[in-house]
C-alpha cells in the first residue's frame, strides 16, 4: 500500500457562525466531508465550500446527520427508520444538487457525530443508512470506522465502502477506538501523530494504548481542522506521509 | 388548445402534522407541486407524497420556498441573491434526491407562497429562483403567474417556461388577480369555477370581476386539495373539462 | 376522595398546522398542558390558547419537551444535563412570559412524551427537570406518572407532585402501563373508559389487563383531544365522573 | 451629564458554535443585550452567558428578534402585528426565566437586527414591540435608536425609554445613521470612536460626517465585541471615558 486518501469535516458553518479554516483545509486534505444542513450547514455556506472543493480538486462526500443543529448532531436520537432512510435521502440530494450547480458531484457518504458512532454497530440504523444510500445513488461510497460491523453489512448489500482511522485518536489492541472520556484517547503533538499515521500506511497498524501493535485496515485518514492547532496536525500528517514516498490521494 | 395541465401543492405535512389529503388529490390532479422541506414537508412526508405521485403517474415539482416554517413560507424575507439561489438549489436537489429514490423525477419548479408572489414583480429575486434552477437542472420547467414578467424573464434567461391559472381566484380586467383583501377575490362554488376554467381553455381568457373578459394565457390550472370543499371542487373542475373533451394531462 | 383533575395537551397546533380542538377540550378539562415551543407550538398558537385557557378558568401548565418539532418530541434523545435543565427553564419561562401577557399563570410542569417516559425511570435527565423547575419557581408542581420513581424523587427535592393516570390505557397487575406495541394497551369504549375512571376515583385502582385489581395513586387523569372520538371520550369521563358525585377540579 | 451605559450585544452563540468573548466584554460594558433563541443563543449558551453578567453585576436586556437564525435577524420579514407580539413576549418569557434561575433579572427589551432598523419607522411593528414589552412586563425600558420615531411611541404608550448611539458609527448632520453602504459609515480607529464618544457624552453630539456638529440625545453607547479589535475599542472608550471623570453605569 502506497497511496492514503485524507478526509475532513467540511462546510460545518450555519448562517454568521463560522467553524474550522475551510480554503486552508480544502488544500491540504483529498477528500471533503460536507456538512449537509442538519447539523451544520446552511446552503450558501455549502455552496461556497463545494466551489471551494472543486478549484482545489477535492472530492466531496455528504456528511449526513441526525436533525439536530443545536447539539450539532453530537447527540442520539431514537429516530425510527422510515425517518432515517428519509432524512439521509434528503441531505444527500440537497448535497448533489448544490455540487452540480457548482460544477462538481458527490462521490461518497460519511454519517456524522452521533449516527456515525450509533450505526458502527446499532444494525437498523446502519440498514437504514446502507438502504437510504442505494436508493438514491447506488454508486455513492460508505466511509466509516475501520473496523466496524458497518462495513461489513454495507458489502453484502452492494455498496462499496472505505474504512477510515482517526489521525489524532488512541486505539485500544483490539483496533477499536479508546473512548474519549479516557485519559490519553485523542492525541495533541502533531508529530508523534505524523509518525502514527505513516505507521498505519507501512506496516498496516498502529500503536495501541498498551504499546501492542493493533491491525487497522484503512484506507483513509480523519484529519482535524476546526483550530489552527488541528490545521497544522492536518498538515504534518501529510508532509511526513509524502516525504515517505506514500501518494496522498483520493480513493475515488 | 385542447388540453391542460391541473397542478396542486402537495406534501405540505411537517412530522405529525397533516395537512390536505394527498393520496386523494393525486387521483385528480396530472401535476403535484411538491414541498421541499423549508415552508412544510418532512423528509419521510415528502418520500411518501412522491411514491404516491409516482403510483398515480402524477408529474413532480418543487414547489421551493422562503426558509419559514412557522409562516409557512407566506411571510416576504428579505433574503439576498446569493442565499436564495443556494437555497432554492438546495430545495431542488434534495427533492430530487427524494423523486430517484421513489422511482420517479422531479420536472419542474414552482415557487412557493411570497417567493411566488414576489418574484412576479422583483426582479432580482425572480433572477436568483432562475439562475438556481439553470445551475442545477435547465431542463427544469419553471411555472409562474400567467401575465406576469417572471415568465419573459425566464425566457429570455433560457428556461421553459407554464403559465398557471388559479381556478378559484377572480381575475381583473387586466388579466391580473383581484387581491385577497377585496370583495369577491376567492370563488367557492365549485360549478361556478369549472365553468370559468372550461372558458378559460376553450376561449384563452375569463370573465373579469367587471363582467368584461380577460384573456388569459395559460397552461395549466392550480386546484388546492386543503379541505373537502376543495378536494370537490377540484374533482369538478376536471370532470367539466373532460365532459367537454378537453384532455386534462401534464404539460410536460 | 371525592375530586380529580381531568388534563389535557394543548397548544400542539405549529403555524399554519392545527392538532385537536384546543376551545372544545377547554370546556371540559380543568388543566391544560400547554406545549412550549419544542415539540409543538408556536408563540401566537400557544398565546391563543393561554387566553382560551384563562377564559375556562382552565389551569395551566407547562408541557416541556425536547427540541424535536419534527419528530413531535417523540423520539429520545441524548441530551446532557446541563442542556435539559436550561431548555426546560427556557420553556417555562417562555410560557410565563405569555401567561402573564394573557392574564394568567403557570401552576404546574408536565414533561411530554419521550422525556415524559424517559424521566419516569431515567434518574439524571429526571434530576435536570427537577432541578430546572426549582430553580425557575418552586412553586410549580411537577405532574408525573403514577407509581414512578420520578415523582419520589422530586419530592425528595422539595417539590410537590401530582400522580395522573391515563384514561384510555391499559395497566399491569404491578400498575404500570401496558406497552403500546400490545394488544389491548389503548382502550377506545368511552364508555369502558368512563366507568374505570370512576373506578379509579372511588376505589383507587382499576381492573389490570390479566383481570386482577391494581391499586393506582392519581390526583389527575389525563384525556386527549387529537380527534372528534378523544374529545368525546373525554366529556364522558367527565360526565360519568361528576353524576357519581366526584368533584371535577384542578389539584391547585 | 456625567454618566452614560455602555451595552453590547452578547450571547450570540448557537450550541457549538461560538461569537464573541462574553466573558472580557462583560468586565467592560454595564448592560448586556442578551440574544433570546430567535437569531442566535441557546438556552444553555444563554444561560452560561446571564450567570457571567450577574457575577459581573452587568443589567441584563432581552436581545428580540425575528424567527430567523440562518440570517442571524439580519433580513426583514413581513411579520404579522400579533405573531410579532407572540413572538416578542415568549422571547421575553424565555429570557427571564433563564434569568431569574441564574439569580438575576431581566431590566430591559432591545429589538435586535432587522427588527431593530424596520421599527425605528414601520410603525405597526413598533406598536407590536411596544404591546408585547407592555403586556408582559410594563416595568421593562425599551432601548433604541437615538432620534428614532420608536421611542416617542413608546413613552406615548408608557414606556420607559433609552435612547442609545452607535460608537463606531459615522452620523448625518441630521443625527441619523450614515449607511453602511456608504464610504465612512463604520469607525475603525479606536481612539478616534473614544474622543468621539466623550464628545457625546460632554457636548450631547458628535462630529457628522460633513464635519458639522449634530445633536444627539443618547443615555447609552452601543459597542460591539464580536473581535478582538472590537473588544479593544470598547475597552478604549470606557478608559477615555472614565479618564474624563464620566461615571460608565447602567442606566437602571
Amino acid at each position: 500500500m502506497n497511496m492514503i486518501d485524507l478526509n475532513s469535516d467540511l462546510g460545518e458553518g450555519f448562517g454568521q457562525w463560522k467553524m474550522g479554516d475551510d480554503n486552508t483545509m480544502l488544500s491540504i486534505v483529498t477528500s471533503a466531508n460536507v456538512a449537509c444542513g442538519f447539523h451544520a450547514g446552511d446552503p450558501a455556506g455549502i455552496f461556497q465550500t463545494l466551489k471551494s472543493a472543486h478549484k482545489n480538486q477535492v472530492v466531496i462526500g455528504a456528511h449526513v446527520s441526525y436533525p439536530d443543529l443545536v447539539g450539532f448532531g453530537r447527540r442520539n436520537m431514537d429516530v425510527s427508520s422510515n425517518e432515517l432512510i428519509a432524512d439521509v435521502i434528503y441531505q444527500i440530494g440537497a448535497l448533489k444538487g448544490l455540487a452540480v450547480a457548482a460544477g462538481t458531484t458527490v462521490s461518497y457518504v460519511k454519517p456524522h457525530g452521533a449516527l456515525y458512532n450509533t450505526i458502527a454497530h446499532n444494525e437498523y440504523q446502519a440498514l437504514a443508512v446502507i438502504t437510504a444510500i442505494r436508493e438514491v445513488d447506488d454508486n455513492l461510497v460508505l466511509v466509516g470506522l475501520a473496523g466496524s460491523k458497518l462495513l461489513d453489512l454495507a458489502q453484502e448489500n452492494g455498496l462499496r465502502t472505505v474504512a477510515e482511522a482517526f489521525a489524532d485518536r488512541a486505539y485500544t489492541p483490539q483496533g477499536t477506538l479508546v473512548s474519549r472520556r479516557e485519559k490519553g484517547s485523542v492525541l495533541h503533538d502533531a508529530n508523534l501523530v505524523a509518525r502514527r499515521m505513516l505507521q498505519l500506511v507501512t506496516e498496516g497498524g498502529v500503536e495501541a494504548i498498551d504499546g501492542s501493535f493493533t491491525r487497522i485496515q484503512a484506507d483513509s485518514i480523519c484529519v482535524h481542522g476546526d483550530s489552527p492547532d488541528a490545521v497544522e496536525m492536518a498538515r504534518q500528517v501529510k508532509l511526513t506521509l509524502q516525504q515517505a514516498g506514500i501518494t496522498v490521494r483520493s480513493f475515488i
